[in-house]
């Protein structure tokens, strides 16, 4: 933390009490930590279920560069200030690997075109969506953040539901028809094999970004989840089910239309005016709980 | 670049003359930008050469997540000032999916070892190897460096010598014997998907990298290039002659062995002592020729 402290890798936390200025220096961009724990975990993964026929190392290796493109990204955001606009251009290609991977698999499965596999074939139509998918996951979930833990806690509770769904199609839940076709097995397992990691390093960073938060979680982390979330969608082909999930991100996302496309002034940061709705006691109360006094 | 320079992003470029104490502040960390071309331009290739067999597919996105993950590595090095002792644990994994690769194909057409699949399996000597010669790859780079244009100029050299290979693999030099096994042609030809941009973007780099430098390429370049030579040497078979083309590199290793292992005391910054072997005239002369005047 005191090298992001020493390279002013910081935010200031504001609109808390008792703080000079109601203002206090909290390390950003701890979501570097996270996501490269993440990373080495799902590439020492890889060796140890190494199998000979290893179709789906295709989609595991396009996965693993794919979040390790915007989890970059995501950090150079937050290094120097790129202008947000300019991030777009970036995050189409980098969901490049995941989207090519589908076009032998997924669009068969999904049925929705014939997937020949060139850039402008069949299922260009279908590339779009996985496309803009991706894109809205990651910033769905960073437009949806500035509350200390917020960030870090939803990813937990999406990656939760995830894997919740997969469990519940692969293991009998009753309802579900048995048994699944190969490769929507090997889809959940894959989308598994993602998410436990996601989850155990989330939580672990939601620990020091719950209220009042260590770290900032920053850029780096909300990008870095958005596309684990997106990726496991479409490379495990539920990519309708992870909208759903996505529901609050998508109402959060179209309350802010206005101010994404500038029709309302949007400031630098949009914080709840936590005041006008909760009593000054009722603040208090949460303070002394949260052990700040 | 005026993005580096607000973040502190920059290193002095000493033992010019005609500068203020010596010293003139230049924006570190520039291989970043040919870094995510580079990244940007293997992920569209993909999309436009995607065959529906797609075997070389699994190569191709462990290549690229390498690559990726070391110019991230990288990045991080330069933004944080990570002690560098630190970053060769980081290394070795980054270099996981392509050495994982290796198993079904490349060790079966090396003829090393029976290449199972399992991490412990026959051929971890040979892992073991494609483990090490990475990290080489990588650092060799990176301490063969100091004097302006040196780590992009070297790049180059070295990327073009494994494309004259290639192409001298593939297009029948006389005294090759043809026609080359198809695994080994489609490994030169990926070689070549690799190597053509490599040179373009570090061609581009190395125009204001040149002497007098108008920018730095920081750890961020040496890491990712070294790391590109390392992938292609290791995916496309031929890591015994990318030892041959690293010869200078090599050398400079042994020659820094005792620096490196601490027996003799190591600068931050080791600097060639120019005035002692080349007179003030030569130097004149020099900078006259530069333009500095």
């Amino acid at each position: 933390m005191t090298y992001m402290l020493k390279r002013s890798l910081f935010g200031l936390d504001i609109n808390k009490r008792g703080t000079p200025g109601g203002q206090v220096k909290v390390p950003e961009a701890m979501g570097l930590v996270a996501g490269i724990v993440y990373l080495v975990c799902i590439i020492v993964f890889q060796h140890f279920y190494y199998t000979p026929d290893s179709s789906w190392l295709v989609e595991y290796n396009a996965a693993l560069a794919s979040i390790c493109f915007m989890l970059f990204l995501g950090f150079i955001d937050d290094v120097l200030d790129v202008p947000w606009r300019s991030t777009y251009f970036h995050e189409t290609p980098s969901m490049g690997p995941s989207v090519g991977c589908c076009c032998g698999g997924g669009i068969r499965v999904c049925g929705v075109g014939g997937g020949d596999g060139h850039l402008f074939g069949a299922g260009w139509v279908y590339k779009l969506y996985m496309g803009l998918l991706a894109v809205f996951c990651t910033n769905s979930v960073n437009i949806f953040a500035g509350v200390n833990g917020l960030e870090a806690g939803q990813t937990v509770i999406l990656a939760s539901a995830v894997l919740v769904h997969n469990l519940s199609q692969l293991g009998g839940i009753p309802g579900v028809q048995h048994p699944l076709p190969d490769e929507l097995e090997q889809a959940h397992l894959f989308s598994i094999y993602l998410m436990l990691p996601l989850i155990a390093t989330t939580a672990g960073l939601l620990a020091f970004n719950w209220y009042p938060s260590a770290v900032f979680v920053g850029d780096t982390f909300t990008y870095f989840s958005g596309m684990a979330l997106a990726v496991v969608g479409i490379l495990g082909h539920f990519s309708e089910t992870l909208l759903l999930f996505f529901l609050p991100q998508v109402i959060n996302f179209i309350y802010s239309t206005p101010q994404l496309f500038k029709i309302v002034h949007c400031p630098r940061h949009r914080l709840p005016s936590l005041k006008s709705h909760v009593s000054d006691r009722a603040i208090e109360q949460w303070e002394s709980y949260a052990g700040l006094e």
